[in-house]
């Protein structure tokens, strides 16, 4: 029973098994995650610890962040320009007061697999890890491009904005043969989305530009985004990613839709009628868009952003004010989104994660009744997302899959992070996902044919997504 | 470690023992399923697995249909009529896919009860088990009353509209004595409660004519019913069962009620609030009719049905495109209505169902507060239902039952079923029953006495429905 | 596996170790209960077994009353006026149906603990242990001071009214030498929250009274409640705690919140909007006045009280007619409530409680945005409550503390009791904690490292809640 031991998450033989003979050496393809393609391309090593794991100005880990809060750190240890060693101090004070947390284990896990540092954490240890950690930064190993390597990975897909030139997805397809990883543009159109925040009107123009297309209503809005569409698939994309924070179905005509684009781009307010309306009707463009391309659609829905006012004007977005959204019935709301673009059969293949695990049953049975013939598992329950990025979230979320779904054609695990050493989370998910199987083997309810679960678990590794998203087609 | 051995699902050693020493011999009372009376009386075999197992045309079992779509089987190998193997074929292939899946374990267990077929169903083995299972289908012992007695049951409550004449319920009755189980009819008004849907004169025609009542207003809506009521009873009837998809609390007079009626007689459309008003009314009326004759009333609540428009065009209801419902608070509006009809002491013995486990707490809690005394356990959270029919939605049911409520009162499980080869989801219920109470021993939170424990298993399992439902009164 | 063993609970080595060697010794601060100082005062012994128990007249253990209730026992064998020991029998005949219950163990366990009856309590033992129990309830052991004496307890906080003249606080404080124990008076303003409920006109009366303050409007109900708050703190409050049934955001003015006030001093109704107008501006008072004395202010929230008409007429509040609210989103109308007050940094120590599991989550990952820099776990997600005081709730409450936040920070348990038999509670919270520690430690998620382990155990048993309500700049 040592820390983070070989077997360690894995309770019975069969898991163990299923680990170690067919999970652990899998590939790995991240088909979600938020690096920044410019970081991949220049390469360059991190000064310390504090810089790769905490932050590095308003950038960094927002999750790291809201420990440190709970544990009072004041914000100059967290995200201002306090001393980089005591920064460091201050998350390890931290992590002590964390057994329990998935923080708590992907820290270790990181020192183990990364910095092959086996113990504990601790105000003792702080300053043997500070220099070890930063001694071998240095090295070429700890480069971006060699730590994506070294996990194995073989896809990254980042998230990017329609109106992005991809400049570094650019460059980085032209080393693709050196890198031995793609690394491939996810369409996220937030800024299209949020239509009653930030300015629309220059978000418009700036897409315009990137399209080479006036947009200034549904059509030309249609029109501007199939080439972006065009733009993104040619460098390899083949994702698009959605964050609804809260969603209400409400259906509105196409000339409605122009009016609202049209006040929203002269800087009106938009009553919640209009925005739901707008949202609807853009849901169904992006569906179709979508469907053309052969993509697969993220829904990432159900999150209360940036709920303390006095830090957002300070601090910014995605620096841990978000939390779990509470919007009663959204899963409801985005049933009737499904059953009205049904109806054209404009819904493509789909990926569903809310952070609130109490719509996961209403996600995985309402998907179900929208599955088509001729494409194997179209609707997926997304794996564990931010806030159930835990043993038991992943737990429950395969479960869940399993057993309103289809477990076998599940498209698994990707790391959602900011961070280039976050790569062990797919250990985590798969050491999770073998435990359970094993748990089942141990009742009775699978058979004890490793030939068969073995399978399972490779394809739900790796296999699934690189059929799913049709990565194989490119390699 | 064998699929389904003998303590599959049993993981302590006083689970194994409560289950085979208590459990298992147990007869069945299956006081809600949806077995059609004419197939029972009929007694006819069927032609191949594939009509048993699968569909007969579009009536069938649309839980494996669900399965089927998420693995991109195309429409004809599910309802369509393509060909029957190929049909068994595309569910074998499903199956495979299925691990973890409550379909993976019943399927097999199906296999090995009826059939005595002990090893996975895979593609490799297919056609082994078309083969042997047709066989065997042919003969007398796999007639639809042989498999109903092979499981040991002893009362089948169906699913039956208040019009309905209960013709083969009057038939099968004169045979109780050869069939050894009696079959009885269970009012299901949904036709009444669903005022927006279909044809809501059409209907009330039905009833009045079944009645012989001009059925116009509430009071002659009572009496209508009440007359059906008595008719039921008279065949052994002593349940009710009502869907509600969703509903809100919503009080109205009987003149309003009147006005209500004689609109969707006429076809008119009827606002949320005539709706919700009419419901509430509709519902007291049921519960005065059920505590008139003694009957328990069941609640089956929160479902998104028929979410998917051209399907349901095409294929009808119950073809598999129904959900969980996300109506947030829909507990809430239940116990206003409890509230409600309190105050005129209508409340007869009423069964809680929800598909939405988080509805489940607030339902175990709320139904405490309308317990009656002289009543033992009038009021019941019901096992585990539809989307939740698994090892862990009924232990959960479970744990909130005993929990919340009194476990020895409980009156256990049924199957809910379209299909004759069911009943051994009762034996599954028993393994999870007993594991749990196994669990409770193991970590010294019960006594360790099998007497004890052994009798409450039992009065679970069948002992309380008995006398709850008063089924003991007629034999 | 004898019924409530030493080990009972802690199904691993490393559990077993903790508990026994690190928790079990520690003394316990209820920082939170329903004991009636008066009680405590006057230091009598009970009659019987039953008084003590289950009730004296109308005042008694409702969870108790609530099972009883679902066995079917008549109401004078409850709280009415039937014989005592023909009561204690109907309870003992309850908790026989009652496995898997937490009242079937805390029952268990306050046999074993106090009365040192260690078989279980069935119809046929109830003899015996009637006369055993009564026999040591005459003597001096077995006081209300003794007991509260025997269970290690240094603090008990009790719940009062801001107009309370804590009288029996007063001269309880004057024997804390002599007791060993403090009793410290909690702040609980339900006649203000409450304003659509009762009679607010005699309340503020009543009110303005206890502060010598004519109370009228916003600014002088904020100047008597603050003289309540010194007069509370001058007796050694440190906390206050707030039911919210239910609970709306709603911004409103000071203007406007002495129409209100003055509308219900009136008598007059209140509209929705007024009611959550009023709430609102009023809780954010409360902050105000925590924040100013250094107190930590308590919500309980999402409650359905009183919903049996019938018995609340004959029997009154807090008899067992109350039940898990289904208030969906209630948990995102206090972030907004907290949204707002952290604009002006009104936000003291806090600590969130729901009966409704669902909203933890939404809490716990909600209340992490309003931490504060310099306060050690300024926010809390409170203990399981009510309907989830059990060994899953507990599980569930303390995995989401340490996944969302930090366990190592938490406060630990509280009796929420109204009887002196109640104390085994935190037992059985430390056992569950023990146990989780103990799962993580076996599947290699936190060191074996019983120094660290054990020293967290320990803080969470009483020192964190020692430090964080500052009882210990008293001692």
């Amino acid at each position: 029973m040592v820390l983070l031991n070989d077997d360690f998450l894995l309770t019975s033989e069969p898991a163990k098994r299923l680990f170690h003979d067919y999970a652990e050496g899998m590939p790995i393809i991240d088909y979600h995650c938020h690096l920044v393609p410019k970081d991949i391309y220049e390469n360059k090593n991190y000064p310390n610890i504090t810089r790769i794991w905490l932050n590095d100005g308003l950038y960094g880990d927002h999750y790291k962040w809201r420990l440190e809060r709970a544990n009072g750190v004041p914000e100059d240890l967290i995200t201002g320009d306090g001393d980089e060693y005591e920064k460091f101090l201050a998350w390890v004070k931290t992590i002590e007061k964390a057994i329990g947390s998935p923080l708590y284990e992907w820290t270790h896990l990181e020192l183990r697999r990364f910095f092959h540092y086996d113990k504990p954490l601790t105000e003792k240890s702080a300053k043997e890890v500070w220099d070890k950690a930063n001694a071998l930064l240095q090295t070429d190993d700890f480069k971006p491009r060699a730590l994506i390597k070294r996990m194995n990975v073989k896809v990254v897909v980042t998230t990017d904005d329609p109106a992005d030139d991809l400049h570094y997805h650019q460059l980085l397809r032209q080393e693709e043969a050196t890198n031995g990883f793609k690394v491939l543009p996810g369409l996220r159109p937030d800024n299209l989305v949020r239509i009653n925040q930030g300015d629309f009107g220059a978000y418009i123009k700036r897409l315009s530009t990137a399209a080479d297309i006036q947009i200034t209503d549904y059509e030309s809005l249609e029109e501007a985004l199939d080439k972006r569409f065009a733009y993104f698939a040619q460098l390899g994309g083949k994702l698009s990613d959605h964050g609804l924070n809260s969603y209400t179905y409400e259906q509105i005509t196409e000339e409605e839709f122009n009016a609202i684009m049209q006040k929203a781009i002269r800087g009106g307010e938009l009553s919640a009628h209009e925005v739901n309306g707008y949202q609807t009707l853009l849901m169904e463009m992006l569906m179709k868009l979508n469907k053309k391309y052969g993509w697969t659609m993220q829904y990432h829905m159900n999150v209360l952003r940036n709920a303390n006012g006095p830090q957002f004007r300070k601090l910014g977005p995605d620096t841990g004010f978000d939390s779990m959204g509470s919007e009663p019935g959204i899963a409801g709301e985005i049933m009737k989104l499904f059953a009205d673009s049904v109806e054209e059969d404009l819904i493509p293949k789909t990926i569903l994660y809310s952070t609130n695990p109490n719509d996961w049953m209403e996600l995985a049975t309402g998907m179900q009744s929208f599955q088509e013939a001729g494409v194997k598992q179209k609707m997926q329950l997304g794996c564990a997302w931010w806030f159930n990025d835990t043993r038991e979230g992943m737990h429950e979320q395969l479960r869940i899959m399993a057993q309103q779904s289809l477990l076998g054609n599940f498209v698994g695990m990707l790391t959602d992070s900011r961070s280039f050493l976050s790569y062990p989370r797919h250990e985590y998910f798969r050491r999770v996902l073998c435990d359970l199987i094993g748990e089942w083997v141990v009742r009775g309810q699978v058979p004890e044919d490793y030939d068969y679960l073995g399978q399972m678990v490779q394809d739900i590794c790796y296999n699934n997504a690189r059929e799913y998203f049709q990565f194989d087609s490119q390699e």
